[in-house]
C-alpha cells in the first residue's frame, strides 16, 4: 500500500533525474473556459508523460542490478525504458503489435527490448509471466504497485507547492484516468499537503469504469478497450490498489468525447504551445468544456507522445 | 543604454506576472545531435514568445496611465497587447497586413486596437509617428528600447541560474536573431552572472544581418526581409542599442536553412512536445545541425505562434 512517506520517498529518489514540470495559463485559454485553468504541464516530463516518474521510482526501490519487465501500450514502456537504462539495467517491455509507431520506436531507442504480442489473439499476462520467469525480470506493473503510484503521486506534491501561493479554496485537480495511477497518486499526496484540492478521474465517454466504479463503490469494467483515440488510459477496469485510494479521497469521475479531447490537443497547440496526445488532454477537455465547475480549476495534461498525423487531424477540427 | 541593473530591476517588476520557462532536455534529442542541447523554452511563455518581458518591462517602467503603441508582424504585438491590458492601459499595435493570422487574432484577444498597414506600399514609420503624436501614445519598438532589452535579458538571469548547478565549461548559448534584443540582453546578464556563457546569434540563410554585422563591427543590411519561412525574426538591420552590446559581448553568429529550421520545429514536436515556430526554432536548428559546436549547448527557442497549416508542414518534412 501506498503511504505518503512512500511519495515523499520517490520524490528524494527523483531528484536531479525527473523535471519539475511547470504550471502552465494562458489568458486566452481562460476566456475560452470561462474560468482559470491552471494546466500540470506533464507531457513536458522526460519520455513525454507521467509515466516517467513511476518507472523511476519503481525501478530505484529495487535491489540494483535486477532487470525489470513492464507491459505498455506506450507511455509506461518509455518511462520503464528510460528509468531502467539510466540506471544500467535491462528492461524488456511488453507491448502490443498495434500501439503508435512513435511509442514503440522511442522505447526501442531508450534502449529497451520490445517483444509485441497481438491484443486480440494472445494472452499478455501469460507472456509476461513466462517471461519474467525464464529471465528473472521483475515486472513493474502500469498502475498496481505501490512504489509506481508513490513515484505518480509526487505531480501531487509539484502541485501543492506550486499553488500554495495561490490562495485557493475548495479546487477541483481533473486528471486523466486509465488505471488510475496517477489519480492515485495525484490524490495521496493532496491529501496530506493541500486538502482543499480534489481529485477528479477524467476518462473517454463509454469507457468511464473510473467514473461508475467511483459511483458504485466497487470496480466496473469497460464493455471493450478499443473504439477510441484516447487508447493510452483505456483499461479494463481501476487497479485493485487505486480504486481503494479513489474512493477515499476522490470527487465524482467526470467524461469528456473524443471530439473534446481531439479539440482540448488543438487549443493545447495554440494557447499553451504544448503537444498533448488526446489521453493526456481529456482533463483538459473536461476543464474547458464542463458546465459547472469552479472558477479555477487545475487539470494535468498527462502525456504528449502522439503520431503526427493524428495531431494535424486535430489542427484541421 | 541597457545597464544590468535594468534587468535585475525589470526581473523584480516581472515577479508574480511573467513565467520562468523551464529549460529542458531530452535523451534522444540529445542522440540526434551528438550533443548535449538544453533548450530554454520561451514558446511556453506567456503570449507564446519571450516578447512578453520585454513588453512588460517597457510598460511597468512608464507613468501609470500611458498608453502604447508597437509596431509588429506578431510576436511583440501580442507581448505588448498582453503587458498593456494587465496594467490597464490602451494599446494600440500596428501590424503588417500579411502578418500571420494568428498573431492578428491574439492581439486583437488581448485587447488591443490593431492597425494595418500594407509593408510594401506604406511607411511603417511616418504611421507610426502620427499615431503615437495623434493620440498622446507611448512608441515601445521591438527590439531599440533600452526597457525592451532589459526584459529579455530576464531570460540570461534565468539561465545563469537554471545552469548554476551543471558545472558548465566556455558553453555557448545560441539564441534567435531578428532586431537583437533578447541576444543584447541575455549577453548583457550572463556578462554579468555566467560568463563561461557566450551568447550567438542564429539567422536565417540570406537573412544573415547580425553575423555579418557582428564579423565586419559594423552595421549591415540585409537585401530584402520578405522570402523565408522565419518571418518572425527578419529585420532589416540589427537595432543602434543592440548592436553594440553584441559587439562586446557575442561570439560569431550562426546560420541556419529554412529546411532545418521547419526540421528543428519537428524535432522539438516529438521530443520535446514544444510547439515552436520556424523563427523560434532557428538556434535549435543550429544546435542540431551545425559540425564544431561543444558537447554541450544551450539554445533559446523564443516563440511558439506558429499557424497550424505550417506546423502541419513540417511534421511532414
Amino acid at each position: 500500500m501506498t503511504s505518503f512517506a512512500m511519495i515523499e520517498a520517490a520524490a528524494a529518489r527523483m531528484a536531479g533525474h525527473i523535471r519539475q514540470t511547470p504550471l502552465l495559463h494562458a489568458p486566452l485559454l481562460d476566456r475560452l473556459a470561462g474560468r482559470r485553468v491552471l494546466v500540470k504541464a506533464e507531457a513536458l516530463q522526460i519520455t513525454g508523460s507521467f509515466k516517467a516518474r513511476g518507472g523511476w521510482s519503481a525501478v530505484s526501490a529495487l535491489p540494483p542490478g535486477t532487470g525489470v519487465l513492464a507491459m505498455s501500450s506506450g507511455n509506461h514502456a518509455q518511462g520503464v525504458a528510460w528509468a531502467a537504462a539510466a540506471h544500467g539495467i535491462k528492461a524488456v517491455i511488453l507491448m502490443p503489435s498495434d500501439a503508435p509507431a512513435v511509442k514503440i520506436a522511442n522505447t526501442k531507442a531508450y534502449g529497451a527490448e520490445v517483444v509485441l504480442y497481438d491484443r486480440a489473439t494472445e494472452d499478455r499476462d501469460a507472456i509476461a509471466a513466462r517471461l519474467a520467469a525464464e529471465r528473472g525480470l521483475a515486472l513493474i506493473p502500469p498502475f498496481d504497485h505501490p512504489q509506481v503510484i508513490a513515484g505518480q503521486g509526487t505531480v501531487g506534491l509539484e502541485l501543492a507547492k506550486q499553488t500554495a501561493s495561490f490562495g485557493l479554496g475548495p479546487t477541483d485537480v481533473l486528471v486523466p484516468c486509465g488505471g488510475g495511477g496517477l489519480a492515485a497518486g495525484i490524490a495521496l499526496a493532496v491529501a496530506q499537503k493541500a486538502p482543499h484540492l480534489r481529485v477528479r478521474t477524467v476518462e473517454p465517454m463509454g469507457f468511464d469504469d473510473a467514473a461508475r466504479s467511483l459511483a458504485s463503490g466497487t470496480w466496473q469494467r469497460n464493455p471493450s478497450t478499443i473504439g477510441t483515440i484516447c487508447d493510452a488510459i483505456t483499461t479494463p477496469s481501476p487497479g485493485q490498489l487505486t480504486l481503494p485510494i479513489l474512493l477515499e479521497h476522490a470527487g465524482p469521475g467526470l467524461t469528456v468525447s473524443d471530439a473534446q479531447a481531439l479539440q482540448a490537443v488543438a487549443e493545447a497547440f495554440t494557447h499553451l504551445r504544448l503537444v498533448a496526445e488526446p489521453g493526456g488532454a481529456v482533463a483538459l477537455a473536461a476543464a474547458l468544456f464542463t458546465p459547472g465547475l469552479g472558477d479555477t480549476v487545475i487539470c494535468v495534461v498527462s502525456g504528449g507522445n502522439i503520431d503526427p498525423a493524428l495531431f494535424t487531424q486535430s489542427l484541421q477540427v
